[in-house]
């Protein structure tokens, strides 16, 4: 992706302009209004259902003649069934509670000096995706919840499901109190780029797609930029382990949708249990159609393909496992320290220490014991829907749900006070928290 | 700051990677062994008082014959007084709560399935700042407290005192458990300038100076940064206002510490009440030396010197204020909105609803209502000691203590779940929060 960033137009700018005045508007909203509109906006998915599923076939015929990779066109996929996930998400969205307005500190400074720290919107968030239109529902349905706007822009390839979906998301709104349009779906390459220099009217960029798109927007913008490039997930076989459920999570942990960011690209096996485990688990494996690639241990316990040092660092999206025999845990914590993207790894054992050893050791945003890699999401962790997966150290880190749509402001009222009596001891802190 | 950022030297690198294992071993620490180690720290600096103190006066003689602006020599001062105060801030920081192994999460998903969500350190952290040697001991005990190794560059002109400091931070260290080479204090511009591109081995970049050095570092560096370049804070006086308290509120907010960033630059008076207000704070602030520009209307009321259009968007960290007259409340909230840097503003009034408006409506980092905004700072809001004040959108903003130097970690545990399981029915989501 070389490309250079444009300007926005100033069609662009006005309208970037007047959906953050409608996002300034949604955040004064209560949490019930906020609410109905979310279950105006699934309604009218559940209205244009068909509508919906048939722009999402269309736009897969039209990528197959493209030839879209497998992995993507996985991501495309927007069936009755996926959509109607996403419904289901979008109401139970409106069922958490109000992730605004919530007071995180509340301390007298002094006397009549009241700090307080409130949950407050960001203001407009910009989602850049490609494939993956159910993207679309989750991000405007957050987005709304949270009291933000938002900028959409869909890869060329999902264009029709991404329309239809915002038409029905708009149509919904307008039975609300909510501006339908606080969203906006940019259409055209050129918007999309010029998006990335929206600072100032945008607050926060959201990319979901391959590592090159994220890569290329967190070089290409000041806006802050929630997500992860790579997700290149480990999952380590320790020597004190119950075979069975080892290859049970492995195999899911795969296979069980292997185009997804929290899937493993590469198992790590100890070992004093390399040859039991893999006996087992390499026919497992390649009856789910998984092609093996081993480093030379492996490779002598009957893995067909050779590893080469770029398999370690790929993340496959796909139906393809790299295994390396490790001589101990501390091998394998090095092995991920160094090829790891700080996604979510997993270890199965049945020693307790060093289960713990790894939970503390590994610096990924999930770390995991005796379970899939693929639990590694917002739905499943509780969270209604996420906005992304954040591979960052910083917070918010791994599945991101309302929480990062959310900011907070100080708040201090007072009846007068100084800084002066405070530094000359006239006066002195009280710091008393208040409940 | 028109420089090419050059790579790490090998010698750079190695350092920055044995300091980074240091960390590691430090965020293994227990909470006693760390408080231990600030203590002393705290030790060794006072027992260095004297030596630190008569660096920091070298260093000051120096800057004097180098010219530094009036805002810079306030910025390198580090007497007797400000030094203790410096040290009892550590000591306060080490009798303050654990901000590792907090548990945020504690869910069960499914029987069995028991997701955490635990505070880690992030790592290292990298400081630049100019002036300011006081910053060096802020920062040092917040990493330490917080597990956190930490790169120091100070600016030239504070070199004695931050040599000085670190080395009685070191002496300290090695009393405890904490490796003494979990500090680190760069002192070439090249050194410096290359700091900025140790991403993977530094986690977060903390500038704290010039708006001119933080904006290069912002431009310059891929790793995260915490700070702000600008602080342009704004007082607003109401037109139902006690006269008496707006005025020595607004000396307060301009005169206590006008080269510290939560000092107001601009006041803005609601033309009902600027005749009243301004016969009484004109004379207020030119007694305390401030020099005052307005715009038409303030200067018919008695401000002397005519503001330009730069006046308005300009920090001036000095005894300048801008003055302007406006209509009503809402123009005051367009002026922020368009001059403000999202630091810290301020509403005189005694009338609450107006108030109200002003907090919830102005999107600063702190809002406040007839108190000071020198009140700004981590130490006031009781966070002990700030590693910075942020006017990003995202969290943390504001100023920031021991939490800027937190992240948290998802721990997943079970006894062999599979996603699968859940996708296909067979078995569903508990989320069930656990005490």
């Amino acid at each position: 992706m070389n490309q250079v960033v444009p300007d926005p137009s100033p069609e662009l700018l006005q309208r970037a302009t007047d959906l953050r005045r409608h996002a300034v508007d949604l955040a004064q909203c209560t949490d019930q209004q906020r609410r109905e509109a979310l279950l105006f906006m699934a309604d009218a998915l559940h209205e244009q259902r068909d509508v919906i599923v048939a722009a999402n076939a269309a736009d897969r015929a039209s990528a197959e003649r493209d030839q879209l990779s497998p992995a993507l066109m996985a991501r495309l996929k927007l069936d009755g069934a996926k959509l109607d996930a996403a419904i289901a998400g979008l109401r139970q969205l409106a069922g958490l509670s109000d992730p605004l307005g919530q007071r995180q500190v509340h301390r007298a400074l002094d006397e009549g000096l009241v700090l307080e720290r409130v949950t407050v919107p960001l203001g407009v968030v910009g989602v850049i995706f490609e494939a993956r239109p159910d993207a679309v529902i989750q991000i405007a349905a957050l987005a709304i919840r949270s009291g933000n706007g938002a900028i959409l822009k869909g890869g060329r390839e999902a264009n029709g499901s991404c329309t239809a979906i915002l038409k029905a998301l708009q149509q919904g709104l307008s039975h609300s109190v909510v501006h339908p349009d606080v969203l906006a779906l940019l259409t055209s390459r050129e918007e999309s780029l010029a998006l990335l220099k929206l600072d100032g009217l945008v607050d926060l960029i959201i990319p979901r797609g391959s590592n090159e798109l994220v890569r290329f927007i967190q070089d290409n913008t000041r806006i802050p930029v929630l997500g992860h490039a790579d997700g290149i997930c480990h999952l380590y076989v320790d020597c004190s382990v119950e075979l069975d459920q080892a290859v049970a999570v492995t195999l899911d942990s795969k296979t069980q949708y292997p185009a997804a960011c929290n899937a493993i690209e590469t198992l790590l096996v100890h070992r004093d249990v390399a040859e039991a485990f893999l006996a087992k688990a390499i026919p497992a494996l390649e009856a789910a159609g998984v092609e093996l690639r081993g480093d030379a241990t492996a490779m002598a316990l009957g893995v067909r393909h050779e590893a080469s040092d770029d398999d370690w660092a790929t993340e496959y999206l796909d139906l393809v496992l790299s295994i390396a025999v490790v001589p101990d845990l501390d091998s394998a914590l090095a092995h991920i320290s160094r090829h790891g993207s700080r996604h979510t790894e997993v270890i199965c054992t049945s020693d307790a220490s060093a289960a713990e050893r790894f939970l503390s050791r590994v610096d990924s945003a999930g770390v995991y014991h005796n379970c899939s890699s693929r639990f590694a999401d917002g739905f499943r962790y509780g969270f209604g829907a996420e906005v992304g997966i954040s591979t960052q150290t910083l917070p918010p880190r791994g599945p991101v749900g309302l929480e990062g749509l959310v900011t907070y402001r100080y708040r201090l009222r007072g009846e007068g006070h100084l800084a002066a009596d405070f530094a000359t001891g006239a006066r002195s802190f009280l710091h008393q928290d208040l409940s």
